[in-house]
């Protein structure tokens, strides 16, 4: 019997990562910057990156680093980008991994610059300030710890309110391995590479081609289907690194690669609902569950649909159980929709049914939806397939934090 | 030689025409609600309707009633949508046809249900108060009048903060025709048929279906250009009503034609400017213009992308030079871009040339966007194609709008 549980844990819950987080002064608050994690050993690397066709410097570096396969860090800045920089950004990143692959040599083994992941995030357009994140890197190293993961995390956060990690431990006859991981969101999130930034490592040991197929799978069922304002970043990263460790080996179909897969999951699930809960303004967790679709495909255009609407959002600010809105949002999602079939529960309580209003007490209604997490179910009355999407609401705090910020 | 002279004329500045607005305690603020618009004679009908899937009864009803091609009137009711009402819905819609066309023939003709145009607008999923759009109705009949159009366009608003008219006049040899229309929004607005109503009159003498055929293709470069949020509502509705008083005959590659075709745009593009002007809490209209795209469905993509984007929307409500988002938006609208050659302009400023910044000054360049029209406009650098796409910025005010708008 094998046993996979979530854990408290973090990037370095898997044995041989270290990490770190050091602040230099990219970000001008002051807070940590720059974000080091590291393994003692080679390790298999697979990776996501954005859609978006303007993507930052470092997603075409780091696109590069992870066909080889091997990897043995992730070097991260926030406060920065590296986007729409030209040449100078793309020099820029290649810069950072050399640096950053000269100062871990330094602990021994010889490490070339291509077995470094390049990640940036923050301002997009400003000149990358390489000799603050040389000397951060540089601190950094001197600081790796297998404690370092809750620093790591919050040096890759911008307009984040707090660090988001988690574990999952596997317990197997031929042995244990973790998985685990940090991410941040918590603008410019949406599908198609959901999240801007995630690292997660594994002591698991597994060959990277299968690693990208899973993570693949993985992403598209966790980190896509969260939505914060449908903006799809420039520099959105996943990455994961198993260095095979816990010498537990992960070859397909067998009882190992069924708990590697579902760990992963795990992982991701947490870490992307951790998104949407800490999205931009964001003052509850919403889980937009669309059933009786014809295809998954449609479920998921609705879903996301229903979950990007500015008006389905306001009024789940305002606890306003305006089922309306939601039903017009899944009409126009190109989904295929019974309109005198469609059903429609908020928190559980029943507002249409086969296209027309139930009678209910709108009190109680906006009440139910006073919680930090909560469920918006559509039955679309086509077929059975089903699909769920992660967001949050839109407050006043989103068009704050979103018309201060400044270029 | 003709001349085709926008003016600030209204619904009725065509030769034939007469409206009413009337309040009968639909909308709980006692504002005006019930809106007629007749002609004096039988009038050509076209229209385009929204393409919701869950789209409204009245929509329904006037989809059937506009595919016979003659018309006499337009009858509206403010402050509840009749979207979402099942069968007895329907039945209201076409109860809603049957008494206008009664109380109208009381004057003389013989007026079949067939020939009413039926719309509402308001909440959606509540009964038709049918006594009361009955009652309106009659007291509309009894004060129809040439000079009815501000009344008729006030009837019509919902969170519009003002109405909206505006009509053309054409002077040719052959004679004299106009053109009026009156429309409102001011949420739930996005392409795809964007207004939610938009009424035209003239009094040319057109073919219902040279009619048809010109309002689809107006419709997709003026009112499908406008979105203020994405929301592609269940009732949206274009109407024109065209009775012939005038004349003048409308022949398919005429100068009548052209002068039509001509003036017909002008009203729409007034018209469906006004909406995205008096988009919900919009402090500005924000043009987003697209150039040297591949195609021109690829300018439109971009320019709709960066339109509905909620991160430049705040931008642009903070005057915030934030080109990096608007950029980020284009990466991610599916539209061809060439990252080393995309150019990028705010109020005829660049602020990126060939993929990389432009030095410029922050404090001047946010002056320069405290305006009540402001230009965005982006090169791809693929093509030589262009589009446009009207809206506004996203404010403190959307988000108090539509998380107190009360089911």
């Amino acid at each position: 019997m094998s046993r996979v549980k979530l854990t408290t844990g973090s990037v370095c819950a898997a044995q041989g990562f270290r990490a770190a987080g050091v602040a230099v002064g990219i970000k001008p608050s002051g807070h940590l910057d720059v974000t080091l994690i590291a393994s003692d050993r080679p390790a298999a690397v697979a990776a996501v990156f954005t859609t978006n066709r303007i993507c930052a410097a470092p997603v075409q570096v780091s696109r590069e680093h992870v066909r080889g396969g091997v990897a043995r860090a992730i070097v991260v800045n926030a406060g920065n980008a590296n986007a729409c920089t030209g040449e100078q950004g793309l020099a820029d990143a290649r810069e950072m991994a050399r640096f950053t692959a000269e100062v871990l040599s330094a602990e021994g083994d010889q490490i070339p610059p291509e077995q470094i992941v390049v990640c940036s995030t923050g301002i997009i357009g400003r000149p990358l300030p390489l000799a603050k994140v040389e000397a951060g890197v540089r601190d950094a190293a001197g600081v790796l710890s297998p404690t370092g993961s809750n620093r790591a995390a919050r040096a890759i956060m911008t307009t984040d309110t707090r660090p988001k990690e988690c574990a999952v431990h596997a317990d197997l006859p031929s042995g244990q391995f973790s998985i685990g991981g940090i991410c941040k969101g918590s603008g410019m999130i949406a599908p198609n590479m959901a999240t801007m930034l995630a690292f997660l490592t594994t002591d698991a040991d597994i060959d990277p081609k299968l690693l990208q197929t899973l993570l693949g799978r993985v992403a598209d069922q966790t980190f896509n289907c969260v939505t914060v304002d449908g903006d799809t970043s420039t520099n959105d990263t996943l990455v994961v690194l198993a260095n095979g460790a816990s010498g537990v080996k992960i070859l397909h179909g067998t009882d190992e690669f069924r708990a590697f897969k579902l760990g992963l999951n795990q992982v991701c699930r947490r870490l992307s609902r951790e998104l949407a809960r800490d999205g931009e303004g964001a003052t509850k967790l919403v889980e937009v569950r669309i059933r009786g679709a014809r295809t998954v495909s449609d479920a998921r255009k609705a879903a996301r649909t229903v979950a990007n609407s500015p008006l389905v959002k306001t009024a789940l600010f305002g606890n306003d159980p305006n089922w309306g809105r939601i039903l017009c949002a899944v009409g126009y999602s190109g989904a295929q929709v019974d309109p005198n079939k469609v059903s429609l529960w908020v928190s559980g309580v029943q507002l249409v049914r086969d296209g027309t209003p139930v009678a209910f007490d709108v009190a109680a209604a906006s009440a139910a939806m006073k919680v930090p997490k909560l469920l918006l179910e559509v039955n679309l009355g086509k077929g059975s397939r089903s699909a769920s999407v992660w967001t949050c609401d839109l407050s006043y705090d989103y068009v704050r934090i979103n018309a201060e910020y400044t270029t």
